[in-house]
């Protein structure tokens, strides 16, 4: 690296006070400290799920008598207000609070005096985070798991559009067999069910109450963990408390989730992107789900799905990311568990949009259905239909095959597809074929003869 | 990059003639591409699975009257014979096959003549391979599970034979609270009773039946899928052929569910390293589990502890692998496809392997129990317990932590410990402190108390 | 998951509504779209390089006469006024300019009407967005490397005001041998210096002009491209135009730098959070990079060390996202390359942050050495220098092992450390020991004995 | 799991007992401990360097008089003798030995008796290891160098015998302007060049010297490290022995640059599947380089060119596992370090292979010139040029988009091409187009117009 001084007209005196981190440069340290050790720019996402769970943790409090009625009634209606002033998003977030646990208590305190402070009896922060994020992680399948059941939804019902429509199967992307583009479609419903399923599991790994864990080791204070389930709505409760701080299994689960499901959608996209072009021309996006050019006013551009694909390098990132700041970690809460939520909040929001974005290019898409069927009639997709035929006939599957290359090389020199050859020239080649041989031909009968079982 | 040649004694003429890859350079290209095509090597490890359910699909088209029962037979007694010279070690794999499955159809054919070819009839490579692989998978995780059982038992039983061992708790590896050891060693008990759930949904995953998908779009042969559902103990079948031979997600549950598993091993190796340092003193591998130094025949090295949290990275590595195969493939059936198998046995053997370590690690091993409960003594770990003390008397939290924070200061000042000083120090120091308050300092008083709940 | 609804003190009506995604839940989809589409929310932080870029094609295209003077001028002024205006922080984004580019492009229009469309002639986003990105990833290595030598300077400077101190020297995590801390502190000084190399090389990745490529063919205009190159300060052109729009490997090159420096930051986390344990105590944080208990004054945490070892996890994600998002990519542009621009920040930005903080923390440490030079002493660490005595006195390595082993064994039963024992003791046990043996036993002779080449 | 008993024809008893774990889950525990941790299976690969850095560490202890001359012949022969019979595959390699550095000194001993044992002498397997995989990563970038060459001079000679082959120019997989074969080629021709610079950087890092460092802290005996360095050809002695045993960033290096060298192989290959389309049509693989089909005799799978981008996940994983072990491990050598060798193998194989498979199908693969060409006439192609034109004109850039924009949708809904269009329909439209307008629309022209430059 010759570090030569950039010479161009406007060069700035110095790259670095030029630059993306030219401020970042400058900084006191005290400062990047400070920046560096705080959450709350990412974990007042968890704002709603902290004062959830504050408000049971309190409600728990008074019911064991460690707080007054009166002082539950005065926090209750701190956390409810600061509560509305978030929704109204006039709530003052002080970037001098580490975190969003910490604003949220401060804030309390602030409104309601000493008697907020004593909110935070019988927990501890680690166990107060790991409760919100296992709410967060709860909330986020449901929504995933509805975008999920909409995006299968549309591939069903644009399935049910073209319930008849055939298209070329390909493996290794060679034509291979006419299949029904409904049930290429319901291939990629398949992969969204499992999906979903996925979402569910990450959700009951995260349904178990760890609140009461204290900062590793419980508390000595009489609360009464099954109270707090029951309020936060949680399956059980999590027994073992150095587990319950350290434990984000089910955060991991959720990250698998959505790269697996991101997968599935980026081969979607692939094959959109395929359909899409010159060559191909099975699709086309409307002009909402694609980008125009001003130059080629036909030209569309799959830029939304190319970006679906494109963010699944982000998502399996993510899960690689908590999967190696997890390794090795000595028991119990170590702060580099903080990393936890970037990743979460990040996949989460990725999958999310790239479901609804989906959903929307789906339920708009245009399928041409005619070149669709003109290309599956192509590339002699039925000969290995022909081949089942001449086995059908008793003849042993490889020797079928070789009669039926013979057939297609014929056809292939000849210029003729296998659809143009009539009863006697099959005859010719092998006397097998008897004249049923043109129903095995045809590319709907053959389609159909495979979906006797379905 | 200067390339100076090496002139030491014995310098070899060419470095490429001298190295490990060496052989592989002067290779001639047909075997270049043929050992690059083939997978027999790895995939001969489904010899079991291959021929089980060729076994099965042969008795469906037997069934159905698509063979003869005296071919049924003929190919039953072929394969079994097959069976018998596998796993008698004697079976001449040939690495001109290019895969398990051919190399067993052509020693079938070798055996019993050109019946042999009609096993084939109505199935392809692609759903074949799909087939293996998900009973593969099924059997993995069953032994999985089996090791996981065996080795939280392990933990279980030693846990009880240490049921009143204290220990320090950490947090950030600082002393935070006094534990019970046997809490410690619940938390991993805890971690892996998941991981067997993750293995169990793998399991569920692999558990359909895709046999009868053919390459991509069924077959117009009258198979019965019912009956190698049931032949082969698959849960169900897989309705949706294309998904049937383009889905790989099964293994990549396994490969997540292996990957979390390595990663709780990973810690508990990293704490009993940590644990066995002339430092920490907790405790002592066994010579078995441990390997020796000729010149400090006190000194052992936990090398099989770093093993097991080394191996994370591989196993990691091979979920990446997949994921990244995976990542924007089209429908259906594409060669990348092949990739799925390595990772799979390797993660499979690594975690087996770890787990197998890790129970000889944990029968064997010596807990320092006096060194431990005497740490706990330290750090004034009992400072918790008394703020929550007095909370009890009615003190708020935030100032209870004040007060305490004092007493420690003037303890470690005078060099003295919470449990030295007398009920009169306490009352001096702030005047809710009772007599009582000696019953909080004791450590042995202060888990217990914390247990309650438990 | 059974969908039950969470019914605590509170409870939202709907979960989805009180989420984290509550918002983004109930976007209409058109701005859904326009969202997942746009680039301008994180790409902004390129501006100044994207008005330097533009700057010099403005320059270039006038000296070639397609622009005429004053034209260059009103383009000049233009763009100066909204560097102006970023730089203080006035200008104003507008979100639904999709990116960087377009949002100063249109404010350009914006302020000098017509004549600003031109600075558009002979170019196109795709090299445009490339060359932003080069200028940025080259501005990044020159500040990354000016703090990888701050913290070099650092950790010589420490080690310089300790360089005689001994502490021992561990593999395994098990004492071995005595080493000075100058060397240990010596051996990150290493590690870094190579991180320095790597970055430099990621600089030179970076460091050709693309400009010119246009969408992926170049462009039919006269441009002087040795002009750009000039005037941008890059120290060649980059001659293939599809390469110059499709290639990211600068990116990944610095992704990769980032990898590995904080893969070696997390190393040094790691033994200085293990050695500011009570059980190791051989430092103490100071307090402005440590976090205190309110309860336990004594204790401090060493939360900025566990983030930085934590944070390697996003940094391996960054890299791992992009390249798998590279993966497969046909040529030329395709819209999943707008995921090159967040791991880049976000691993810079981590990276830096990191850095700065361990600096901080270097810097301020406290190391005990009198509890090192203890450690030291222990263990029986000048047991290979016995062996090497023998070998010396002509004893075969293997034997020398033995010998000095069974002198170990003895000690440890008598309780003595090998300096404790006198000349005629070791003269006892082996011939080959004479009185010079004593030297050889002496803590401070041993590492001097080792440190003759260094 | 339901762990409901296969039922099948042939049913196992056990499926444990029949899987490809059977064996390995009845294995006795010592057995396993030794194989886990075994490295001997893979790091005989090592052996040539193994004995090459033993020669040379005899001859430096011959020339300190460590060694007689004697001693040193012996050791010499002995050595010798081990790698001829290495070379001739006649090495009886022993599992019970745990590495290959055992492996050779036992069979040392076992020939030329005590004086074997000397040959330890002042090293440690630490070094000894570290020195062994340095010499094999410079030797396998010579290697990968050579090769990329290689497919570098094939891509430039398949280019050259193209030279004036027009295709069309991608983005977002849609045509956007026509370009040549040539330079198609050509960006693949700058990537791998790009490769080979990175694979020398990571010779470059394996080319230190740290022969010498010991087992962490050097040695006491007088050993001469220029000597071997000289007489192993490193460029440099490594001077912090630390670092010396526990530095593995060459590994890293070499498993980066094969990472991205193995990405720009998959976007060929993705390419290549992409043009062999019956729907694209651009070029045809050889028989030697796919697969064909029994029964399609015409169908060519492009297997080969989906392994090589199928196989960019292991490199991947590699790169991932390696950086993963490496994470927070204290100084000086762990054993988690013994996992870097399967990961180097692994990948230098999978590139090599790669690199040699593309070279056979780059040499061998026919381009359908014609289609080519035909395909770059459709799709508008030239519609940028005409908006340069107008541009040239004096017409504002966006503006000039605007009326070429309206010219082409003129054409498409007549059905005619840019081409087919005359003087007088191009001034109709706008009087700034001339006559030589129908230069600007030749496809020829347009390209050549576009490579002034180059």
């Amino acid at each position: 690296m010759a570090k030569k001084k950039t010479t161009g007209p406007g060069a700035p005196e110095s790259v670095a006070a030029q630059t993306p981190w030219g401020g970042r440069f400058e900084e006191v340290p005290d400062e990047i400290m400070q920046q560096f050790g705080a959450s709350l720019p990412f974990d007042q996402r968890l704002c709603d799920e902290d004062i959830f769970g504050s408000l049971a943790h309190a409600a728990m409090l008074a019911s064991q008598g460690i707080l007054t009625e009166d002082e539950f009634q005065l926090i209750e209606d701190g956390l409810q207000s600061i509560q509305v002033d978030i929704d109204e998003g006039v709530f003052a977030w002080d970037i001098t609070d580490e975190d969003v646990h910490m604003a949220i208590e401060s804030a309390l305190v602030g409104r309601i005096g000493e008697v907020g402070k004593k909110l935070h009896t019988g927990r501890s922060r680690n166990d107060q985070v790991a409760t919100d994020l296992r709410l967060a992680v709860k909330a986020a399948t449901e929504i995933l798991v509805i975008l999920i059941d909409g995006l299968c939804a549309v591939l069903e019902q644009r399935a049910a559009e073209h319930k008849d429509v055939i298209m070329p199967g390909y493996t290794h992307m060679q034509k291979a067999q006419p299949v029904l583009l409904a049930d290429h479609l319901g291939a990629y419903v398949a992969m969204l069910q499992r999906d979903a399923l996925r979402m569910e599991l990450a959700y009951d790994a995260a349904d178990m109450n760890v609140l009461g864990s204290g900062a590793l080791a419980g508390t000595s204070h009489p609360i009464d963990r099954d109270l707090t389930t029951e309020l936060l709505g949680f399956r059980e409760v999590g027994e073992n408390t150095l587990d319950g701080v350290s434990d984000r299994d089910f955060v991991l689960d959720l990250l698998y989730a959505c790269s697996v499901c991101q997968m599935h959608l980026s081969r979607l996209s692939e094959e959109l992107i395929l359909w899409s072009t010159e060559e191909f021309g099975f699709v086309t996006f409307s002009d909402a789900t694609s980008t125009g050019s001003s130059i080629m006013p036909q030209k569309k551009n799959p830029d939304f799905a190319e970006l679906i694909r494109g963010k699944t390098g982000r998502v399996y990132g993510n899960l690689l990311a908590l999967l190696t700041t997890m390794k090795g970690l000595p028991l119990a809460y170590n702060k580099d568990m903080q990393e936890d939520k970037e990743p979460f909040f990040d996949s989460v929001d990725t999958v999310l949009d790239s479901l609804n974005v989906m959903l929307s290019i789906m339920e708009s898409i245009t399928f041409h259905t005619d070149i669709m069927r003109k290309a599956a009639g192509g590339g002699f997709m039925v000969a290995t239909d022909l081949a089942d035929y001449l086995v059908g006939k008793g003849m042993a599957f490889r020797d079928a095959h070789e009669v039926v290359g013979k057939l297609v090389l014929k056809c292939e020199r000849e210029g003729k597809t296998l659809q143009q050859l009539g009863a006697k020239d099959y005859a010719k080649i092998c006397d097998l074929f008897e004249p049923d041989v043109l129903d095995w031909v045809d590319i709907e009968k053959s389609v159909a003869r495979r979906h006797r079982d379905a």
